[in-house]
């Protein structure tokens, strides 16, 4: 008899399919060697940490020999930390952020789930545009949420406000949002920000309640074509930025991101206090004592981000040549590109027998699309284009 | 109208009191200056790590900039960092533990959250002996269980075997227990481990299905007079070991722990197969990697375990001076002492009043104790025996 919950038993079994994904890409590589297989599957930083990274852990040596060098904090995090990491969010959002208004979390997944751990009835809803990062499902189930996904506009993914509004009910009690977004790359404008809060607002006092509205922004650091990702905290007041410091300085791994909560809030000290309790219960604890140091000394420092411009320009001649529809991604390192057929798992399909490893579009809740990743060298895109452009030509 | 859940908004309320002592204890100290208040409330580690973290910071600083240097890895932490570590707790545990059976965690209380999370369906229970680590309620309330509590035996805190027997029903998914104890300092003994594995499998077999024995062990390191932790591994086939670095390496803030399931255990690949989830989609994603590689590089390393035997026998002495009650702990920073009167609270208060800081034993679900947390320098258990001499009297 299994010891899992039947929850988890059944996660197990739905995600079989990606590990069998995952392990044929694994085989592929054995089979023909690392570099005549085109994985664009994954999200994993591959380029090396600032230098700064390195001169950060140098003084982190020179401090170790002290008591409560690495000890336990405030739950939120060294106060110091989120004060400079404050300055910098009041620029990026224009408004004045406190330390006050700032929680260490555990990257941005540990962020949502602790916000969500704290706000979330059983039964309550996060409303989310689709295509969305496929772990919001978990992380809104993990604390008896219910996600409510609502399709953005084709072809360029913008918000679909009516159908956001249409969502909405007594039981939402979170908006989440994911700017650039993982996986079309889409940035939203400052006004479609303004039409959502304006539907939020009067949401919110339809319902008697404030509905939160969270964006999700750790890819804010890589937009291209002069793209600005405008700031949400000034277009709403219930509004909640989280991020991390995953992929600006490659340490997705240590696991430091934040929560910020807008300055101009009503009761946002007892959200936070209840933000600092559910990062305290729930395990977290505290961000990474080493992460955190690292990130307050790296603040302004940042992986080369004209490797990842050439990267997509790559991209775009690839699947330019191959004939491929798509948005050109204004941020993020990700293409969502029409499936032609319209099946994406089977033209994922197509595209595996072709030695490219591709994720479809129903992975994160938009099928008849697959996402590519350009988070590879650009040697690894330019010779996957002719396996791409054949894979293409099978469903002419 | 609050943002929070229901639940968090009482969790709030309840802790007050432990925030109203706090600010008690810093206002005293800037009242009296830090050196005339006596803290013995916390269990903060004050040692320096050991000089092999810094060599490990260096070495990681050395490391930094490579791709993927502190980047995604399997979510069960790096392969070799787990075999390393199986192989010390082979030895620990008097089992042939391999990487396979281990998941690197957020500390222990991410561990248990993870495997509660994995495990427990709404109403399910967590038995406990009392008094127990508080956190504990919390980690069994977040995923919808609920924490079933056993007196221990007095004066010296043996399990009570025949109290836990009657509290195990086909509710009790999970039996945890903490040796060395924290409040108490008590270790279980090999004889009370085989009469409590006993107990659990008649019980699995009566309800159809296992019980897991958990046993939280991060003071396993800090044992007094020879006392030795007996394995619980090669006690009972279901049981599971968590634990943690932040006491051994003092490096409680980098946030790196462990669960290592018992390799005869049936099912063990299933069940890891739902921690590594779970400990993805609850947000940790990974432990963190920096803390991952030093505590690798730190295996054999420990803080300087004679200055805890000095703090020791020093609180002895202001304890036997005092007249006070207690068992002496056979482990962990903490005695466990009987409250003069029998009002922990009111006792505590007195205490206070002597600039003198205790945790209620009401605070760890039993009441009529206190505990004095002897990670403190010497000088401070030295300084602060009149004052608890003097509380003792006013109780006479």
């Amino acid at each position: 008899m299994s010891m899992l919950s039947q929850q988890v038993q059944t996660y197990l079994e739905s995600s079989s399919w990606i590990r069998r994904m995952f392990e044929a890409g694994r085989e592929m590589k054995a089979k023909y060697g690392e570099d005549q297989v085109y994985d664009f599957s994954l999200g994993n930083p591959d380029l090396p940490p600032p230098a700064a990274v390195t001169k950060g852990l140098q003084r982190l040596a020179e401090q170790a020999q002290s008591s409560y060098a690495f000890g336990y904090m405030p739950n939120a995090g060294y106060p110091d930390v989120r004060q400079a990491l404050a300055q910098r969010l009041s620029r990026e959002q224009q408004v004045a952020l406190s330390e006050q208004e700032l929680l260490l979390s555990c990257g941005a997944a540990g962020g949502l789930n602790v916000l969500f751990r704290a706000i979330l009835e059983p039964g309550d809803e996060v409303v989310c545009p689709a295509p969305f990062f496929v772990e919001y499902t978990f992380y809104v189930q993990n604390h008896g949420g219910v996600l409510r996904t609502v399709p953005s506009r084709e072809p360029d993914f913008a918000l679909d406000i009516e159908g956001i509004e249409a969502a909405l009910s007594e039981k939402t009690r979170i908006v989440l949002i994911n700017s650039p977004n993982n996986p079309t790359g889409r940035v939203y404008s400052a006004s479609e920000l303004r039409q959502l809060a304006a539907v939020l607002d009067a949401a919110s006092r339809k319902y008697g309640r404030p509905i939160l509205l969270v964006s999700d922004e750790p890819y804010r650091f890589l937009t291209f074509d002069g793209t600005q990702v405008p700031p949400v905290l000034p277009a709403y007041q219930h509004s909640v930025v989280v991020s991390s410091f995953s992929k600006n300085l490659s340490l997705a791994g240590e696991r430091v991101g934040y929560l910020a909560l807008n300055p101009e809030m009503p009761g946002k000290e007892e959200l936070m206090d209840g933000l600092v309790l559910t990062n305290r219960i729930l395990g977290f604890v505290n961000a990474p004592a080493l992460g955190q140091r690292l990130v307050g000394y790296c603040l302004e420092a940042s992986v080369d981000l004209e490797v990842y411009e050439k990267r997509r320009a790559a991209m775009v001649e690839a699947l330019d040549a191959g004939g491929y529809t798509y948005a050109v991604p204004q941020g993020a390192f990700y293409f969502f590109v029409q499936a032609p057929g319209g099946d994406d798992v089977a033209f994922v399909q197509t595209l595996q027998e072709e030695r490219v490893l591709a994720v479809p579009g129903s992975g994160f809740g938009f099928p008849g699309y697959f996402r590519l990743s350009f988070c590879v060298p650009e040697t690894v895109i330019r010779n996957g284009a002719a396996s791409l452009a054949r894979a293409r030509q099978r469903w002419q």
